[in-house]
C-alpha cells in the first residue's frame, strides 16, 4: 500500500519532524531525508525515514507501518447513546440526582425534508407557468411563503414535472423564513431522504449518516483529519493557512476527509451521494471557518475576533462536498475564537443548559473544552490539551483503533504488565484512555513519581533508558503487531501532564470564577471520542478530572456529532444551539494570572495540592 | 473590417437563406456557398455570398458592405421622455384627457443600494465576530431582519472590515423579506452604485446605465440581439433551442450581446463593471427562458405552459454577466407564453393600470403585443407581426441607425420621391418608420393598390420589375451610402401587410371582446423602438392603427426599457410589476375564427371595411 494513496503526498516535508509519527520505509525510488532523533537505528537500517522530513525526487515505492494504517475507527465514533441511558439511570439512583435528568428529545423536524406532490395537468384554461404550479402546490401542502425555487431547479422544470406525469417528489428547507425549494425529482422518491451529521476534530473528524424521515442512524465513521500533515494543533493550523495557499489546501484537505467519510457511509448502506441533501457540521471555530474557507488570521491575534461564529449556511458546491449539489452544509454556531460550534453541540446533547442545578461539560479533544452553567446561565471556556488524549503527538501513540492498547495494569514497581487491545488484537500502538490507564498504574507502582519522572532504576526490564530518554515498555515486540516494542517515553508522560494540567486548572478557574466548588455539581458531562473508554478512577488518579464520587460522571461520547445530528434532525435542536451560542459567556483565561498558577500546580500527579484528591490522597497512604 | 468579428462566425450557415440580409464579400480565403436566389447577378459578380449558406475552409477575408454593419443605434434607445412629457400635455388639451394622465413617478429604492457604515473596533470585551458586527451596524442602521450575508463575502471579511479601518460600504438588496448583503468594501464607495436597465427584444437588445443612487441615467445603446442568427422569430429560436445545444447557444448569444452593451455603456461613462450590482431586465416570455437558460420545450405546444413568468432574482455569475459576480439579474414578470416582461414593463411604463376610463397599450416589437384595461381589469394579446417594422426580413431593411430612411415623401404615380434618413446620412437602407411612411405615401401616390399589387406601369423609372419581381426604388444608387438602389420589392410589401394586419386585428378582437370600440379609448399608448418616430397619419393610412384624432396617441417608446429602468430604482414599480402580471388575463386569439376573420379583413390597405377608416376613406375621395 502507498503512503501517498493514503494521505496524499502534502505530509512530505510540511511537518515539523518531531513527532515521529510518519515513519515510512522507502523500497524504490529517489529521496532525501534529514537526519532525525526521532527514528531509532535500527529503524534507520531498515530504511525507515520521516515523511514530513522527506524530499521525493521522483516516483517513489513506499510501505507504510501497520501503525500508521488509516483504518475507520469504531470506538471515536460513539456517539455515547448505548451507555447513556444506563450512566444516566445509575447516576441518577446512586446520586439522587436533582432533576433526574434523561437525554433530551427534540421534536423531529429535519434540516431538509421530502414531500411528495401531485400535481394538476395544465390545460388551456388553467395554463400558469410551470413554476406557479410547483409553488402553488407547494403552498397548498403547508409550507410557508415566500417560496423559492433557484434558477438550476427551473431549468429543469418542464422536463421534470411531466416526467412521471406531474407526481414529483420535492425537497425543501427553510432559510430566513423563506421555503427554498433544493430539489424537484419526478415520481415518489420521498422514501430516499438522507443527511449526514459530522464532528469535525482537529485531529478526529465523525460522520453519521442518517435516515432524515426515520431519524434512524445507518452508519458512523471516523477517519484522521487530513489537514494533520499541517500541524497538529489549531495554532499551527491558522498559521498554514496564513501562508500562501494555505487556506486552500486545508480547506480542501478537511473537505476530502469529509467526503471521503460519505463516499465510505453511502457504499456500506447503498445510498446515493445525490439523496444526502444535508449536512450539519460541528467542529471547533478554526475547524468551521477552515471548512468554509474563511480568513483564520484573527483568530489568534488579540482581541481574538473571528470571522463567524454564526455562520452562514452554505451550498454543497460552494465547499465541493459530494452531497447533492444543492445540498446544505449548515455548521453549528460558536461562541468565540477559542469555543466552536462542537461545544454548543456538546451542551445540546448533555441537556446542562435546561438543568436546575449547575452541571460541567467537559469535552477532550484536542482542546479541551469546558461549559459550566443551568437553565440561567452558562460560561465556558478553552484549555489547550494539546492532542495527547488523541494519541497524537505521542512516540507510539494512535487513535483508538484495532489493535490499540486502551486498557493497562501495572504490577508494583513495573512488573507484571498487561495491556488491552482494542479488538484483542496484537498491540499496535496505545490510544488516549490507554495513556491514561497507564500513566495512573505506573504512577500507583511506583514506575513514575509525582513529577512523572520514569524511574529507570527498578528490578523490571520494562523501564531502561532509551535513545530518546527513559522509557518503560507497555508491550514487547514480539506480542506487537508491530514488530517493535510498545513504549511510553519521558517526552510521552511531560506531554501527558501538560494535556491534563490544561484541562483540571481550567475547570478549577471556571468554579472558582462561579464561586462554586466542584461539589456544588449536580453532574460533570466527560465528552469527546474516547470518553466512554475512560477509566474515570484513573482519570482522578492523574489528576485530570474533580476528585468526585464517580456516579456523578456521566458519558457522552462524541457529543459534538450528537449535538450534530440532533441540529440534523430537528428545527427545536437548532434554535437551542442558537441560544446557548447567544447566551454562553466565554471567559478568557490564557493570561489570567489565577489561571497560570492553577495549572503550574496541576503539573504534578494529581495536583501538588493533594488535598484536592482526597481519594488519592487516602490510595497512596494505603 | 471583419465580418466574423461583428457577429460571430455562428451566422455561417446556419440561417434560411430566405431574407438576404447577410450579405458580404469574399476577399480571401477558401468558402463553398450554395446558389441563392437572393443575390442579383452584379452582387455574385461582385464576390457577394450569403453569410448563412456559406461553408467556410479556414481562414477568410471578407468585407461587410456598410448596410450590414453593427452600429450602436440612437434612435432605438429612446425611452419616449424627451417627448413624452410635451405629448402627454398636447394630448390632455387637445382632447380633454379624462384624468389628465401624467408619466408616473415612483418612489425611489434601487434593487440593491449602498450604504456606508463605520463599525466599532473589537476589543477584548467587546470581540464578537465580524459577521456579527457587520450585520448589528446594518441592522442599526435600519435593514429588516433576517440579514443574510453569502459565504463568498464572509471568507474575506476579516481583512475587508479592518483596511480602512472598519469604515466600509456594504450594497444591499431586500430579498424575499430577508437583507441581502451582496458585496462588501472598504471605505466610502456610496457615490459608486450602477445598475442597468436591458430590453431584451427578439431582434434588438437595448440597454441603459443608471446611477442608483441619483436615479440619472448615464448612457443608453442598443444592439441586434446575437440571437438573430439562429432564426428571425421567437418561435425558430425555441426550434433551434430542442436541438442539441441549442439552448447553450442562444443563452450565451443573448449574454454575450448584454455584455457588449455593458462594455460600451460603462467605457463611454467611466464606470468600473464591478460597480454595476443590479440588472433589470424586461423581455418576452422566449427571451426571458432563453437569458436564464431556461427550457422553452412547452411555450410551442398546447396548452403553451412557460417554465416560468415570475422568474427567480439570478447571480450575474449564474448567467455569466459581466458585472459584480454577486450583482442580481432581476427580470420583469410576464403572464403567458406569449405576453412577457417587457409588456407588464410597457403597462408599468404606460400606468394604463391606473386610469379610470380604459385605454390601449401597443407595443411594436417583433411580437405585437397588445393590452387593453384601466385600473379594474386589464386584457392582453399577443399579435405575431413578425419583425418586418425592425426592419428585419426586409430587403434594405435596417434597424433604425445612421443612414437609415425614416421618412419617405412620394408625388403623384410615384414622382418626386423624397428619403430623409436618421442623421441626414446617405441612405444604407430603410427602417420600419421608413417602410410605414412609404406604404401610405406609396398607396396615395397610386404606386401599390388597395392589395399592395406594385404598378410597374407607371411612367416613372421608379417602379420597375427587379430579379425578384416588381419593386420600388426609394433612393437611387448614386445618392445611397451602399452604391445600390435602395429598394421596396413586392414581398416586403407584402410582409408589411402581413404585419399590419395582424396587430390591427388583434387590437380589434380585444376591443370587441370587452364589449367596447376603439371610440371609447381614453388613450392608445405606442411603445417599442420605433414608436416616437412612427407618423401616426400613415400608420392609420396604411391601416395599421385605428382611425382616431391623432391627440389620443402616445408616444411612449422603448416602454419595456422605461419600465425595466423603473423596477430597477423603485420597489413600488416592482411590486406595482407583480400586481399587473397576476391580474392581467392573457387572450389566445390565434384559433379564434373572429380573430382569423379580422386578420383576412386587414390584409387590405387600410381594410376590407373602409368604413372602419373615415379619415382614409375621405382621403382617398378628395
Amino acid at each position: 500500500m502507498c503512503f501517498v494513496e493514503l494521505f496524499g503526498c502534502f505530509f512530505f516535508f510540511l511537518g515539523g519532524g518531531v513527532c515521529g509519527k510518519c515513519k515510512v520505509i522507502v523500497r524504490d525510488g529517489d529521496v532525501a531525508d534529514e537526519p532525525t532523533g526521532e527514528l531509532t537505528e535500527d529503524e534507520v537500517q531498515q530504511g525507515f525515514v520521516l515523511a514530513c522530513r522527506t524530499t521525493i525526487g521522483g516516483d517513489v515505492e513506499i510501505e507504510v507501518p501497520a501503525d500508521s494504517h488509516a483504518e475507520w475507527e469504531q470506538i471515536l465514533t460513539d456517539d455515547g447513546s448505548s451507555r447513556r441511558v444506563t450512566d444516566f439511570t445509575d447516576a441518577a439512583a446512586k446520586e439522587g440526582s436533582a432533576d433526574g435528568h434523561v437525554p433530551r428529545q427534540f421534536a423531529h423536524s429535519p434540516l431538509t425534508s421530502k414531500v411528495c406532490l401531485q400535481l394538476s395537468r395544465p390545460t388551456l384554461d388553467d395554463n400558469m407557468s410551470d413554476l406557479a404550479r410547483l409553488e402553488h402546490a407547494i403552498r397548498r401542502h403547508g409550507a410557508e411563503p415566500p417560496i423559492w425555487t433557484g434558477l438550476g431547479q427551473t431549468r429543469r422544470l418542464g422536463r421534470t414535472l411531466r416526467e412521471r406525469d406531474w407526481l414529483i417528489t420535492v425537497t425543501l428547507t427553510e432559510r430566513d423564513g423563506a421555503t427554498e425549494v433544493l430539489r424537484v425529482e419526478p415520481g415518489d422518491t420521498s422514501e430516499r431522504a438522507y443527511g449526514v451529521a459530522v464532528d469535525i476534530g482537529t485531529t478526529t473528524v465523525a460522520a453519521s449518516l442518517l435516515d432524515l424521515t426515520t431519524g434512524e442512524t445507518l452508519g458512523t465513521k471516523a477517519t484522521h483529519n487530513r489537514q494533520t500533515g499541517y500541524g497538529e494543533d489549531v495554532i499551527s493550523r491558522i498559521i498554514h493557512s496564513e501562508r500562501g495557499n494555505g487556506r486552500a489546501d486545508l480547506q480542501a484537505a478537511v473537505v476530502t476527509t469529509v467526503n471521503d467519510l460519505l463516499g465510505a457511509l453511502v457504499a456500506e448502506a447503498g445510498v446515493d451521494l445525490d439523496d444526502i441533501t444535508a449536512l450539519s457540521a460541528a467542529g471547533n471555530t478554526t475547524m468551521t471557518h477552515l471548512l468554509l474557507g474563511m480568513d483564520c488570521y484573527h483568530l489568534r491575534r488579540d482581541p481574538y475576533v473571528p470571522t463567524a461564529t454564526s455562520v452562514p449556511v452554505a451550498d454543497a458546491t460552494e465547499l465541493d462536498i459530494r452531497s447533492h449539489p444543492r445540498g446544505l452544509v449548515a455548521c453549528l454556531p460558536g461562541v468565540s475564537s477559542y469555543v466552536g460550534g462542537d461545544i454548543t453541540a456538546g451542551v445540546v446533547a448533555s441537556g446542562i443548559d435546561e438543568a436546575e442545578r449547575p452541571s460541567m461539560l467537559i469535552d477532550l479533544g484536542t482542546n479541551g473544552e469546558i461549559v459550566l452553567g443551568n437553565r440561567d446561565w452558562l460560561v465556558c471556556c478553552s484549555a489547550s490539551a494539546g492532542p495527547a488524549f488523541e494519541g497524537s503527538g505521542m512516540r507510539c501513540g494512535i487513535r483508538a483503533t484495532q489493535g490499540a492498547v486502551q486498557r493497562v495494569s501495572v504490577g508494583a514497581d513495573g512488573s507484571g504488565v498487561t495491556a488491552a487491545t482494542v479488538g484483542d488484537a496484537p498491540a499496535i500502538g496505545i490510544c488516549g484512555s490507554g495513556y491514561i490507564d497507564a500513566l495512573a498504574e505506573m504512577f500507583r507502582a511506583g514506575v513514575i513519581d509525582r513529577q512523572g519522572a520514569i524511574d529507570i532504576d527498578l528490578a523490571t526490564p520494562r523501564t531502561r533508558e532509551g535513545e530518546a530518554g527513559a522509557e518503560f515498555v507497555v508491550a514487547w515486540a514480539k506480542e506487537s503487531g508491530t514488530g517493535a516494542d510498545i513504549v511510553i517515553v519521558q517526552s510521552d508522560i511531560e506531554n501527558l501532564i501538560r494535556s491534563k494540567g490544561a484541562v483540571y486548572s481550567a475547570a478549577k478557574v471556571l468554579v472558582d470564577t462561579m464561586s462554586l466548588t466542584f461539589d456544588d455539581l449536580d453532574a460533570v458531562y466527560i465528552g469527546g471520542g474516547f470518553g466512554n473508554y475512560l477509566d474515570i478512577d484513573a482519570a482522578i488518579w492523574i489528576g485530570l478530572l474533580p476528585d468526585l464520587p464517580s456516579g456523578r460522571f456521566r458519558f457522552i461520547g462524541n457529543c459534538s456529532l450528537t449535538g450534530a445530528k440532533a441540529a440534523l434532525l430537528s428545527a427545536e435542536a437548532r434554535e437551542k444551539a442558537r441560544d446557548i451560542a447567544n447566551r454562553m459567556t466565554n471567559m478568557e483565561f490564557s493570561s489570567e494570572p489565577a489561571y497560570m498558577g492553577e495549572f503550574i500546580g496541576s503539573l504534578f500527579i494529581p495536583h501538588t495540592d493533594i488535598g484536592l484528591f482526597p481519594t488519592v490522597k487516602h490510595g497512596m497512604s494505603a
